[in-house]
Protein backbone atom coordinates (compact mmCIF):
# COMPACT_ATOMS: atom_id res chain seq x y z
CA UNK A 1 0.00 0.00 0.00
CA UNK A 2 1.09 3.23 -0.60
CA UNK A 3 0.51 6.34 1.79
CA UNK A 4 1.31 10.17 1.27
CA UNK A 5 1.22 12.91 4.11
CA UNK A 6 -1.44 15.31 3.94
CA UNK A 7 -1.74 18.36 6.54
CA UNK A 8 1.43 19.12 9.01
CA UNK A 9 -0.50 18.16 13.00
CA UNK A 10 2.18 18.55 14.70
CA UNK A 11 6.06 19.37 15.15
CA UNK A 12 7.73 17.65 18.21
CA UNK A 13 11.34 17.85 19.06
CA UNK A 14 12.34 14.73 17.21
CA UNK A 15 9.63 14.24 14.65
CA UNK A 16 6.78 15.98 12.57
CA UNK A 17 3.28 13.99 12.12
CA UNK A 18 1.71 14.66 9.19
CA UNK A 19 -2.07 12.94 8.44
CA UNK A 20 -2.20 10.84 5.88
CA UNK A 21 -4.35 11.16 2.64
CA UNK A 22 -7.34 9.21 2.18
CA UNK A 23 -6.66 7.02 5.72
CA UNK A 24 -7.87 9.29 8.84
CA UNK A 25 -7.18 6.49 10.92
CA UNK A 26 -3.26 6.42 10.16
CA UNK A 27 -0.44 8.79 10.53
CA UNK A 28 2.72 9.95 8.99
CA UNK A 29 5.60 9.77 11.65
CA UNK A 30 8.50 11.96 10.33
CA UNK A 31 11.87 11.59 12.24
CA UNK A 32 13.93 14.39 12.10
CA UNK A 33 17.78 14.78 12.79
CA UNK A 34 17.24 17.05 15.76
CA UNK A 35 18.34 15.83 19.07
CA UNK A 36 17.16 18.15 22.30
CA UNK A 37 18.04 17.74 26.35
CA UNK A 38 17.10 19.11 29.46
CA UNK A 39 13.63 19.83 28.24
CA UNK A 40 14.51 21.61 25.08
CA UNK A 41 17.63 23.75 26.70
CA UNK A 42 20.08 21.98 24.79
CA UNK A 43 19.70 21.53 21.53
CA UNK A 44 21.84 19.59 18.29
CA UNK A 45 21.78 18.14 14.97
CA UNK A 46 23.52 15.11 13.60
CA UNK A 47 23.03 13.54 10.23
CA UNK A 48 20.68 10.06 9.47
CA UNK A 49 19.52 10.21 13.19
CA UNK A 50 16.31 10.45 11.69
CA UNK A 51 17.14 7.51 9.50
CA UNK A 52 18.83 5.55 11.90
CA UNK A 53 16.06 5.84 14.39
CA UNK A 54 13.31 5.45 11.94
CA UNK A 55 15.37 1.91 11.33
CA UNK A 56 15.80 1.01 15.09
CA UNK A 57 12.38 2.13 16.29
CA UNK A 58 10.32 -0.05 13.49
CA UNK A 59 12.92 -3.41 13.89
CA UNK A 60 11.72 -2.97 17.88
CA UNK A 61 8.16 -2.46 16.89
CA UNK A 62 8.17 -5.45 14.88
CA UNK A 63 9.75 -7.34 17.18
CA UNK A 64 7.22 -6.39 19.75
CA UNK A 65 4.62 -6.74 17.79
CA UNK A 66 5.85 -10.36 16.75
CA UNK A 67 5.84 -11.48 20.35
CA UNK A 68 2.12 -9.99 21.43
CA UNK A 69 2.67 -6.57 22.56
CA UNK A 70 -0.14 -4.08 20.69
CA UNK A 71 1.66 -1.21 18.91
CA UNK A 72 0.67 1.47 17.02
CA UNK A 73 3.16 0.69 14.20
CA UNK A 74 1.92 -0.14 10.50
CA UNK A 75 4.42 0.64 8.25
CA UNK A 76 8.31 1.60 7.33
CA UNK A 77 8.61 3.57 5.09
CA UNK A 78 12.48 4.64 4.34
CA UNK A 79 14.69 6.61 4.48
CA UNK A 80 13.01 8.10 7.75
CA UNK A 81 9.09 7.25 7.99
CA UNK A 82 6.70 5.29 10.00
CA UNK A 83 3.20 5.11 9.45
CA UNK A 84 1.05 4.32 12.48
CA UNK A 85 -2.17 3.98 13.92
CA UNK A 86 -3.88 7.31 15.04
CA UNK A 87 -4.27 6.90 18.64
CA UNK A 88 -6.61 8.95 21.65
CA UNK A 89 -3.26 9.85 23.68
CA UNK A 90 -2.38 9.00 27.18
CA UNK A 91 -0.72 12.10 28.40
CA UNK A 92 1.68 10.34 30.52
CA UNK A 93 5.46 9.10 29.91
CA UNK A 94 5.64 5.46 31.37
CA UNK A 95 9.66 5.05 32.50
CA UNK A 96 10.80 1.25 33.49
CA UNK A 97 14.26 1.27 35.62
CA UNK A 98 16.32 -1.87 35.40
CA UNK A 99 19.35 -0.02 36.54
CA UNK A 100 20.19 3.41 38.18
CA UNK A 101 21.00 6.40 35.65
CA UNK A 102 20.04 9.73 35.32
CA UNK A 103 17.26 12.23 37.02
CA UNK A 104 16.52 8.80 39.08
CA UNK A 105 20.19 8.54 40.21
CA UNK A 106 20.61 12.41 40.91
CA UNK A 107 16.94 13.25 42.91
CA UNK A 108 17.45 10.22 44.82
CA UNK A 109 21.08 10.00 45.17
CA UNK A 110 21.89 6.72 44.41
CA UNK A 111 24.74 4.82 42.34
CA UNK A 112 24.57 4.80 38.90
CA UNK A 113 24.44 1.29 37.53
CA UNK A 114 22.96 -0.11 40.53
CA UNK A 115 20.85 -3.04 39.75
CA UNK A 116 16.82 -2.52 40.09
CA UNK A 117 14.82 -5.67 41.02
CA UNK A 118 12.33 -6.08 40.36
CA UNK A 119 12.16 -3.14 37.55
CA UNK A 120 10.85 0.47 38.47
CA UNK A 121 7.91 1.71 36.63
CA UNK A 122 7.84 5.69 36.48
CA UNK A 123 4.96 8.24 35.26
CA UNK A 124 5.82 11.77 34.50
CA UNK A 125 2.46 14.14 33.22
CA UNK A 126 3.48 14.30 29.66
CA UNK A 127 3.52 18.62 29.38
CA UNK A 128 5.89 20.24 27.73
CA UNK A 129 5.58 23.74 30.11
CA UNK A 130 5.84 21.99 33.00
CA UNK A 131 8.86 20.10 32.29
CA UNK A 132 6.95 16.55 32.16
CA UNK A 133 6.67 16.50 36.20
CA UNK A 134 7.29 12.80 37.98
CA UNK A 135 3.64 11.87 39.24
CA UNK A 136 2.08 9.43 41.23
CA UNK A 137 -0.68 6.97 40.94
CA UNK A 138 -2.59 9.39 43.35
CA UNK A 139 -1.99 12.34 41.02
CA UNK A 140 -3.20 10.41 38.50
CA UNK A 141 -6.13 9.59 40.02
CA UNK A 142 -6.60 13.31 41.15
CA UNK A 143 -6.22 14.38 37.91
CA UNK A 144 -8.05 11.81 36.29
CA UNK A 145 -5.71 11.09 33.76
CA UNK A 146 -6.64 7.56 33.26
CA UNK A 147 -8.69 5.25 35.56
CA UNK A 148 -7.07 3.21 38.34
CA UNK A 149 -7.45 0.05 36.20
CA UNK A 150 -5.69 1.67 32.97
CA UNK A 151 -2.91 2.44 35.52
CA UNK A 152 -2.94 -1.12 36.03
CA UNK A 153 -2.83 -2.06 32.89
CA UNK A 154 -0.12 0.08 31.40
CA UNK A 155 2.26 -0.76 34.20
CA UNK A 156 1.55 -4.24 33.39
CA UNK A 157 2.46 -3.57 29.59
CA UNK A 158 5.52 -1.81 30.65
CA UNK A 159 7.04 -4.53 32.51
CA UNK A 160 6.22 -7.10 29.63
CA UNK A 161 7.86 -4.49 26.90
CA UNK A 162 10.98 -3.83 29.29
CA UNK A 163 10.99 -7.84 29.42
CA UNK A 164 10.75 -8.61 25.71
CA UNK A 165 13.51 -5.61 24.81
CA UNK A 166 15.79 -6.40 27.70
CA UNK A 167 16.15 -9.93 26.06
CA UNK A 168 16.19 -8.57 22.72
CA UNK A 169 19.16 -5.95 23.63
CA UNK A 170 21.07 -8.71 25.76
CA UNK A 171 21.57 -11.09 22.32
CA UNK A 172 23.47 -8.15 20.71
CA UNK A 173 25.36 -7.72 24.39
CA UNK A 174 23.49 -4.62 25.24
CA UNK A 175 22.31 -3.87 28.84
CA UNK A 176 19.00 -2.12 28.94
CA UNK A 177 19.43 0.44 31.72
CA UNK A 178 16.11 2.27 31.03
CA UNK A 179 13.89 4.06 28.82
CA UNK A 180 10.85 5.75 27.84
CA UNK A 181 7.23 4.94 26.32
CA UNK A 182 3.82 6.44 25.84
CA UNK A 183 0.89 4.54 24.81
CA UNK A 184 -2.61 5.75 23.42
CA UNK A 185 -6.40 4.14 23.37
CA UNK A 186 -8.18 3.00 20.80
CA UNK A 187 -11.60 3.89 19.91
CA UNK A 188 -12.56 0.62 21.90
CA UNK A 189 -10.79 0.90 24.89
CA UNK A 190 -7.35 -1.15 23.83
CA UNK A 191 -4.11 0.35 25.21
CA UNK A 192 -1.56 0.52 22.57
CA UNK A 193 1.99 0.94 22.42
CA UNK A 194 2.92 4.36 20.71
CA UNK A 195 5.44 6.88 19.74
CA UNK A 196 9.00 5.17 19.12
CA UNK A 197 11.73 3.05 21.14
CA UNK A 198 15.11 4.46 20.15
CA UNK A 199 18.25 5.46 21.52
CA UNK A 200 16.41 8.73 21.75
CA UNK A 201 14.11 7.25 24.52
CA UNK A 202 16.57 4.56 25.55
CA UNK A 203 19.35 4.06 27.66
CA UNK A 204 21.59 1.51 26.61
CA UNK A 205 25.17 0.27 28.05
CA UNK A 206 27.19 -1.77 25.95
CA UNK A 207 27.32 -5.00 28.30
CA UNK A 208 31.14 -5.44 28.15
CA UNK A 209 32.77 -1.80 28.31
CA UNK A 210 29.39 0.06 30.17
CA UNK A 211 30.35 2.37 27.02
CA UNK A 212 26.74 4.51 26.85
CA UNK A 213 25.17 4.24 23.04
CA UNK A 214 22.58 6.78 23.32
CA UNK A 215 20.88 10.12 23.93
CA UNK A 216 23.41 10.33 26.92
CA UNK A 217 26.07 10.50 25.05
CA UNK A 218 24.63 14.64 24.08
CA UNK A 219 23.17 15.37 26.72
CA UNK A 220 26.38 14.68 28.74
CA UNK A 221 28.53 16.26 25.77
CA UNK A 222 30.67 12.52 25.27
CA UNK A 223 31.11 13.31 22.06
CA UNK A 224 30.57 10.00 19.18
CA UNK A 225 26.28 10.30 18.90
CA UNK A 226 26.58 9.24 15.55
CA UNK A 227 28.73 6.19 16.11
CA UNK A 228 26.34 5.01 19.32
CA UNK A 229 23.22 5.02 17.28
CA UNK A 230 24.94 3.64 14.35
CA UNK A 231 26.50 0.71 16.52
CA UNK A 232 22.93 0.47 17.66
CA UNK A 233 21.49 -0.30 14.69
CA UNK A 234 24.19 -2.47 12.97
CA UNK A 235 24.44 -4.98 15.53
CA UNK A 236 20.50 -5.09 15.29
CA UNK A 237 20.81 -5.79 11.88
CA UNK A 238 23.46 -8.33 12.31
CA UNK A 239 21.36 -10.00 14.66
CA UNK A 240 18.48 -10.17 12.37
CA UNK A 241 16.37 -7.95 14.40
CA UNK A 242 16.95 -10.66 17.31
CA UNK A 243 14.60 -13.23 15.75
CA UNK B 1 7.29 14.27 87.20
CA UNK B 2 10.05 17.24 86.37
CA UNK B 3 12.57 15.98 83.02
CA UNK B 4 15.93 17.83 82.84
CA UNK B 5 17.45 17.88 78.86
CA UNK B 6 20.93 16.09 78.68
CA UNK B 7 22.98 15.81 75.61
CA UNK B 8 22.55 17.81 72.74
CA UNK B 9 21.57 14.89 69.82
CA UNK B 10 20.54 16.75 67.23
CA UNK B 11 19.64 20.82 66.07
CA UNK B 12 17.72 21.42 63.56
CA UNK B 13 16.03 23.95 61.45
CA UNK B 14 13.48 24.73 63.80
CA UNK B 15 14.10 22.67 67.00
CA UNK B 16 17.05 21.61 69.42
CA UNK B 17 16.38 17.76 70.14
CA UNK B 18 18.18 16.70 73.37
CA UNK B 19 18.17 12.90 75.50
CA UNK B 20 16.60 13.35 78.96
CA UNK B 21 18.09 12.69 82.17
CA UNK B 22 17.25 9.39 83.55
CA UNK B 23 14.79 8.52 80.74
CA UNK B 24 16.57 6.78 77.72
CA UNK B 25 13.03 6.05 76.16
CA UNK B 26 12.01 9.86 76.06
CA UNK B 27 13.19 13.34 74.23
CA UNK B 28 13.39 16.36 74.94
CA UNK B 29 12.56 18.88 71.54
CA UNK B 30 13.13 22.65 72.37
CA UNK B 31 10.89 24.86 69.44
CA UNK B 32 13.31 27.90 68.72
CA UNK B 33 12.61 30.86 67.39
CA UNK B 34 13.86 30.77 63.62
CA UNK B 35 12.09 30.34 60.59
CA UNK B 36 13.79 28.61 57.31
CA UNK B 37 12.09 28.10 53.61
CA UNK B 38 13.49 26.81 50.39
CA UNK B 39 15.52 24.28 52.30
CA UNK B 40 17.21 26.72 54.26
CA UNK B 41 18.02 29.18 51.39
CA UNK B 42 15.85 31.99 52.77
CA UNK B 43 16.15 32.23 56.83
CA UNK B 44 14.53 34.56 59.16
CA UNK B 45 13.20 34.79 63.10
CA UNK B 46 10.27 36.11 65.12
CA UNK B 47 10.14 36.45 69.04
CA UNK B 48 7.74 34.04 70.56
CA UNK B 49 7.37 31.72 67.50
CA UNK B 50 9.13 28.79 69.74
CA UNK B 51 6.50 29.38 72.57
CA UNK B 52 3.75 29.83 69.93
CA UNK B 53 4.20 26.22 68.28
CA UNK B 54 5.08 24.63 71.53
CA UNK B 55 1.46 25.56 72.42
CA UNK B 56 -0.46 24.48 69.49
CA UNK B 57 1.35 21.45 68.71
CA UNK B 58 0.87 20.41 72.23
CA UNK B 59 -2.91 21.45 72.19
CA UNK B 60 -3.04 19.27 68.74
CA UNK B 61 -1.33 16.09 69.62
CA UNK B 62 -3.72 15.86 72.91
CA UNK B 63 -6.70 16.36 71.08
CA UNK B 64 -5.64 13.73 68.10
CA UNK B 65 -4.58 11.34 71.84
CA UNK B 66 -7.96 12.44 73.31
CA UNK B 67 -9.30 10.85 69.29
CA UNK B 68 -7.35 7.93 69.46
CA UNK B 69 -4.22 8.39 67.61
CA UNK B 70 -0.76 7.07 69.00
CA UNK B 71 1.30 10.35 68.33
CA UNK B 72 4.77 10.65 70.64
CA UNK B 73 3.61 13.44 72.96
CA UNK B 74 4.42 13.00 76.60
CA UNK B 75 4.55 16.46 78.07
CA UNK B 76 4.39 20.36 77.66
CA UNK B 77 7.14 22.34 79.57
CA UNK B 78 6.09 25.64 78.69
CA UNK B 79 7.16 28.17 77.27
CA UNK B 80 8.85 26.09 74.37
CA UNK B 81 9.48 22.39 75.44
CA UNK B 82 7.89 19.04 74.11
CA UNK B 83 8.91 15.91 76.01
CA UNK B 84 8.39 13.13 73.58
CA UNK B 85 8.31 9.30 73.50
CA UNK B 86 12.21 8.24 71.43
CA UNK B 87 11.46 6.76 68.36
CA UNK B 88 12.91 5.27 65.59
CA UNK B 89 11.84 7.40 63.19
CA UNK B 90 10.75 6.98 59.23
CA UNK B 91 12.71 8.57 56.75
CA UNK B 92 9.39 9.52 54.87
CA UNK B 93 7.44 12.96 55.37
CA UNK B 94 3.91 12.25 54.88
CA UNK B 95 1.62 15.17 53.29
CA UNK B 96 -2.18 15.53 53.42
CA UNK B 97 -3.39 18.19 50.86
CA UNK B 98 -6.91 18.84 50.74
CA UNK B 99 -7.05 21.89 48.56
CA UNK B 100 -4.33 23.02 45.80
CA UNK B 101 -1.24 25.18 47.12
CA UNK B 102 2.12 25.03 47.02
CA UNK B 103 4.59 22.49 45.66
CA UNK B 104 1.53 20.46 43.73
CA UNK B 105 0.18 23.88 42.42
CA UNK B 106 3.69 24.58 40.80
CA UNK B 107 4.54 21.22 40.12
CA UNK B 108 0.97 20.72 38.04
CA UNK B 109 0.11 23.58 36.97
CA UNK B 110 -3.13 23.43 39.08
CA UNK B 111 -5.50 26.39 40.46
CA UNK B 112 -4.16 27.27 44.05
CA UNK B 113 -7.43 26.57 46.51
CA UNK B 114 -8.62 24.03 44.09
CA UNK B 115 -10.35 21.63 46.14
CA UNK B 116 -8.67 17.93 45.97
CA UNK B 117 -11.71 15.59 47.11
CA UNK B 118 -10.36 12.56 48.17
CA UNK B 119 -7.65 14.21 49.77
CA UNK B 120 -4.16 13.33 48.28
CA UNK B 121 -1.47 11.89 50.23
CA UNK B 122 2.04 12.66 48.66
CA UNK B 123 5.29 10.96 50.62
CA UNK B 124 8.55 12.95 50.62
CA UNK B 125 12.29 11.10 50.86
CA UNK B 126 13.71 12.81 53.90
CA UNK B 127 17.16 13.96 52.71
CA UNK B 128 18.15 17.39 53.05
CA UNK B 129 21.02 17.34 51.16
CA UNK B 130 18.90 16.38 48.14
CA UNK B 131 15.94 18.85 49.05
CA UNK B 132 13.86 15.80 50.65
CA UNK B 133 12.42 14.85 47.29
CA UNK B 134 8.94 13.63 46.07
CA UNK B 135 9.00 10.01 45.69
CA UNK B 136 5.89 7.14 44.88
CA UNK B 137 5.05 3.84 46.70
CA UNK B 138 7.79 2.16 44.26
CA UNK B 139 10.74 4.02 45.01
CA UNK B 140 9.93 3.48 48.43
CA UNK B 141 9.69 -0.26 47.90
CA UNK B 142 13.06 0.22 45.85
CA UNK B 143 14.92 1.54 48.81
CA UNK B 144 13.42 -0.51 51.35
CA UNK B 145 12.35 2.45 53.42
CA UNK B 146 8.98 0.92 54.61
CA UNK B 147 7.32 -2.29 53.94
CA UNK B 148 4.53 -2.23 51.87
CA UNK B 149 1.92 -2.76 54.29
CA UNK B 150 3.37 0.43 56.45
CA UNK B 151 2.61 2.22 53.23
CA UNK B 152 -0.44 1.16 53.71
CA UNK B 153 -0.14 1.93 57.67
CA UNK B 154 0.94 5.28 57.23
CA UNK B 155 -1.70 6.12 54.25
CA UNK B 156 -4.57 5.38 56.87
CA UNK B 157 -3.04 7.00 59.61
CA UNK B 158 -2.18 10.21 57.77
CA UNK B 159 -5.93 10.15 56.53
CA UNK B 160 -7.07 9.63 60.16
CA UNK B 161 -5.35 12.40 61.16
CA UNK B 162 -6.36 14.51 58.34
CA UNK B 163 -9.92 13.92 59.13
CA UNK B 164 -9.77 14.67 62.77
CA UNK B 165 -7.50 18.02 61.97
CA UNK B 166 -10.07 19.53 59.22
CA UNK B 167 -12.50 19.46 61.33
CA UNK B 168 -10.29 20.75 64.43
CA UNK B 169 -10.05 23.14 62.56
CA UNK B 170 -13.00 24.39 61.03
CA UNK B 171 -14.24 24.75 64.39
CA UNK B 172 -12.15 27.78 64.56
CA UNK B 173 -13.01 28.75 60.79
CA UNK B 174 -9.99 27.45 59.45
CA UNK B 175 -9.43 25.69 56.45
CA UNK B 176 -6.66 23.22 56.65
CA UNK B 177 -5.22 23.14 53.22
CA UNK B 178 -2.47 20.71 53.37
CA UNK B 179 -0.10 19.62 56.24
CA UNK B 180 2.91 17.38 56.74
CA UNK B 181 3.63 14.66 59.22
CA UNK B 182 6.54 12.56 60.24
CA UNK B 183 6.16 9.57 61.45
CA UNK B 184 8.41 6.99 63.95
CA UNK B 185 8.36 3.13 64.84
CA UNK B 186 8.06 1.96 68.78
CA UNK B 187 10.33 -1.02 69.35
CA UNK B 188 7.24 -3.32 69.35
CA UNK B 189 6.64 -1.60 65.25
CA UNK B 190 3.73 0.57 66.19
CA UNK B 191 3.61 3.32 63.66
CA UNK B 192 3.50 6.53 66.20
CA UNK B 193 2.75 10.31 64.87
CA UNK B 194 5.89 12.21 65.40
CA UNK B 195 7.45 15.49 64.71
CA UNK B 196 5.09 18.88 65.29
CA UNK B 197 2.15 19.73 64.17
CA UNK B 198 1.83 23.57 63.94
CA UNK B 199 1.77 26.73 61.11
CA UNK B 200 5.58 25.72 60.76
CA UNK B 201 4.09 22.63 59.03
CA UNK B 202 0.46 23.49 57.78
CA UNK B 203 -1.03 25.51 55.64
CA UNK B 204 -3.97 27.34 57.42
CA UNK B 205 -6.46 29.79 55.12
CA UNK B 206 -9.04 31.56 56.79
CA UNK B 207 -12.50 30.11 56.14
CA UNK B 208 -14.11 33.76 55.70
CA UNK B 209 -11.08 35.32 53.37
CA UNK B 210 -8.87 32.98 52.26
CA UNK B 211 -5.93 35.12 54.46
CA UNK B 212 -3.15 32.64 55.41
CA UNK B 213 -2.53 32.29 58.72
CA UNK B 214 0.93 29.46 58.31
CA UNK B 215 4.19 30.06 57.21
CA UNK B 216 3.40 30.95 53.63
CA UNK B 217 3.27 34.28 54.94
CA UNK B 218 6.86 34.08 55.57
CA UNK B 219 7.43 31.89 52.40
CA UNK B 220 6.11 34.88 49.94
CA UNK B 221 7.07 37.08 52.06
CA UNK B 222 3.17 38.59 52.83
CA UNK B 223 4.81 40.23 56.69
CA UNK B 224 2.11 39.53 59.97
CA UNK B 225 3.72 36.00 60.61
CA UNK B 226 3.82 36.64 63.99
CA UNK B 227 0.12 37.90 64.13
CA UNK B 228 -0.88 34.91 61.42
CA UNK B 229 0.52 32.09 63.97
CA UNK B 230 -0.68 34.15 67.00
CA UNK B 231 -4.21 34.44 65.64
CA UNK B 232 -4.47 30.40 65.09
CA UNK B 233 -3.25 29.88 68.61
CA UNK B 234 -5.85 32.10 70.06
CA UNK B 235 -8.53 30.94 68.70
CA UNK B 236 -7.77 27.35 69.57
CA UNK B 237 -7.64 29.05 73.18
CA UNK B 238 -11.01 30.53 73.14
CA UNK B 239 -12.42 27.09 71.56
CA UNK B 240 -10.70 25.39 74.36
CA UNK B 241 -8.97 22.88 72.12
CA UNK B 242 -12.00 22.26 69.95
CA UNK B 243 -13.18 19.98 72.51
Amino acid sequence: MSYQPEDLLYEGKAKRVFSVQGHPDLLWHEFKNSLTALNGVKKGEFPNKGEINTKISSAIFRYLKKNGVNTHFVSELPPHVIVTQKLKMIPLEVVVRNQVAGSLQKRLGLEEGALISPPLVEFYYKKDELNDPFVSEAHIQMMELVTPSQVESLKHMALEVNHLLKSFFEKININLIDFKMEFGLESSGKIILADEVSPDTCRLWDKTTNEKLDKDRFRQDLGGIQSGYTEVLTRIQKQGEGV
